[in-house]
């Protein structure tokens, strides 16, 4: 069979079992769950077995030691991805959820009402955890998944597709339900992004570039977020310690993630109070400084100069630019204009100000008095995380089980018709 | 300033002022709608001096007289224009609604707030009421909206627009929140779905050409409906004569329109005592009918042959397919392959087979004992129609002024970091 052929198999296979599984009940679905946490932790020699010949092909390769460590699996590990299966089972089924109900005059009743989307893409690097977590995500929203793991990491995935769908086989869950794309010919990604009649949604998990690739060669639809440029805004009215503290912890708590900040705002009135310090925090944790002219006169040593591309930039590193504004409105243009819409921030102790904040910055998430480093499914309550979607239509921020639901309208009558 | 340049600059326009329009209160909202529906009426005069040239247009042309009549402007349908501005005024306010209330362990309160999208691109054919129903339900949900009409009706859009405009200028909206692209260059819809940094979404109104065409040429979020190819299944266990004028009202009542019925499924176990009498209705009022087999078995004069491409096609017309299946799953198999996940029905009196059919039937509405015909926003109760969604993203079946909108998470703290 040939690539296209064998893509479209399993993508026909994958709807076909979600017209089944749209419809199994709740508590399966959780078992189905236990089971295959159950497996994980059971077959975790095996795992590591298949996750070895992945290493040694990395170590061949000399991959960066952040890639080798993202693919390595231990027994700690499995654990956790058994656990974060279990915790999935846990939460609420979003499935069958009554959203709303109309009565209207002529007698017809009307219940909007969560399904599922059917069938889910998802696309990855290299971690191999991505497998389970989003085949436990996929199976308790009642969704058929299509999973496609990085060539880096294919012996492991290829691992614990297997040990899922062997404990799915002892449940009343389509097995087929679970797909994944063996091929590391890049040609796949491409067969399946045609598919848009059998797919119902792609959600690209991974670097920019993979995100790109993906929104601008498919007609499925795709949620993805491109980029995390977060700010932090630390007004006049600021509690300039909570200021420093926050500021801190966005930048520097784990620089390499999409809510970290990446510029931070100051209004002119406290910048020669609030920047000695806070500079000289940032610049102990290791973090370079690039600051705009009003920062670098300020603080004559160790700024670099920021040049425009810095407004735009995502470092997902150890470097913050900085810049000096007149007041909220100036840092509310900025925001809008120079960041992703993913998380901003302002640190006042006025309300009026924090409310303009909230109502005017443009993006998925906005914070008073708190860092952006909490745009995640987990810190909201979500219980899981898809992803971070900074797309406005359908999810927009941190996207967990509803975003994987849509709803329809289920219409009871007693003949009516329209006149 | 080339063609280019010039959409570029309404998009921005556009963007622009819609942070403003974002911010405004309901009230004055609502008191341009009620403005603006008094301009038209009070402008009818100009309006209608304006339709005259089109309509020349279109006699020089020759256009068919359906196109004519939809081009065609009077006191009534102006009138009816006017008071389709006022209804949504009276509309329920979707911006600023508090969609859900998160509060967190570390005493983050999280809201999460309906807002809208912000720049909305409505791309039409030629029905010249469509540029101020659009415009009204844009300044409602607070977006700037960008209208792009046909050619045909140029210079009563033209029209139209100036007087909405007018109105607007008497209030604290800003004008800029209404753009008419007046180019009747094709090549300027290209220019405007190019501009994916400035709109938030477009929506194609129209055949299903204007919809595929704009669907493939963007990388803005299209929120579409391509076909309506909706069935009623006639179960043995329905009461025929409700069947009957279910099947009647759902195909001839309005022929021409997405949520008519395109093909009737009748379980065999009462297909002859049903068939006769349904057809003759349905012939009685013009309709030709294409049937299987069976069918034709059945009744042996004037059913034409259905072939296998009737199944994918939306008459939009007086023509009906319809099929003998031999139960419940046969129909839900048939719907699922060959429907366009629009609207669907079944009747019955078995309430356990109604629920399968609900359960099972992956379409936006679905009915238990009543006419297709219901799915509209008017009908759902909405108080407006966008249109009606056959994507299951973001909005699915009638889309309303909450499909126009989407939602920030505002996060309040008192200084809490990421540990």
């Amino acid at each position: 069979m040939n690539l296209s052929a064998h893509i479209s198999k399993i993508a026909r296979a994958a709807k076909q079992s979600s017209l089944k599984l749209a419809l199994t009940p709740t508590a399966e679905r959780n078992r189905a769950l236990l089971l295959m946490a159950k497996a994980l932790e059971a077959d975790s020699g095996y795992i590591m077995a298949e996750n070895a010949k992945d290493l040694a092909e990395a170590r061949r390769l000399r991959y960066a030691p952040a890639l080798v460590d993202r693919l390595t699996l231990d027994p700690k590990r499995i654990k956790d991805m058994a656990d974060g299966v279990r915790a999935t089972a846990g939460l609420k089924d979003p499935v069958g959820q009554l959203l709303e109900t109309i009565k209207r005059p002529n007698g017809l009743l009307i219940k909007k009402i969560r399904v599922p989307l059917g069938v889910v893409g998802i696309i990855y690097e290299s971690r191999p955890n991505v497998t389970s977590d989003c085949a436990a995500l996929c199976i308790k929203s009642a969704n058929a998944a299509i999973l496609k793991g990085g060539r880096e990491a294919i012996h492991s995935n290829k691992a614990i597709f297997k040990v899922l769908k062997r404990a799915l086989a002892k449940t009343k869950i389509p097995v087929e339900a679970l797909q994944l794309i063996e091929s590391v010919d890049r040609q796949a990604v491409h067969e399946l992004l045609r598919l848009e009649h059998l797919l119902d949604m792609i959600v690209p998990r991974g670097g920019e570039d993979l995100i790109r690739f993906v929104a601008e060669n498919t007609r499925i639809p795709v949620v993805k977020h491109f980029q995390g440029i977060c700010h932090v805004y630390v007004s006049k009215k600021a509690d300039l310690d909570m200021a420093r503290n926050i500021t801190m912890n966005a930048k520097t708590q784990k620089p390499g993630v999409c809510n970290a900040m990446e510029t931070l705002l100051v209004d002119q009135a406290v910048a020669k109070k609030f920047l000695p310090a806070a500079i000289a925090d940032l610049k102990n944790a290791g973090c370079e400084i690039r600051g705009d002219q009003a920062v670098r006169s300020l603080i004559k040593v160790g700024i670099k100069k920021a040049t425009p591309k810095d407004w735009h930039t995502e470092y997902l590193d150890l470097i913050l630019s900085v810049k000096v504004v007149n007041g909220l409105q100036e840092a509310v243009a900025h925001i809008n204009n120079y960041g992703s819409h993913h998380s901003d921030a302002i640190v006042t102790r006025d309300q009026k100000e924090a409310q303009a904040f909230l109502d005017q910055v443009d993006s998925a998430c906005v914070y008073v008095n708190a860092s952006t480093r909490f745009t995640d499914g987990f810190e909201f309550g979500f219980g899981a995380e898809v992803g971070i979607s900074t797309d406005k239509l359908h999810v927009r921020g941190p996207m967990a089980l509803d975003g994987l639901t849509t709803y329809k309208y289920e219409v009871y009558g007693s003949g009516q018709v329209r006149t």
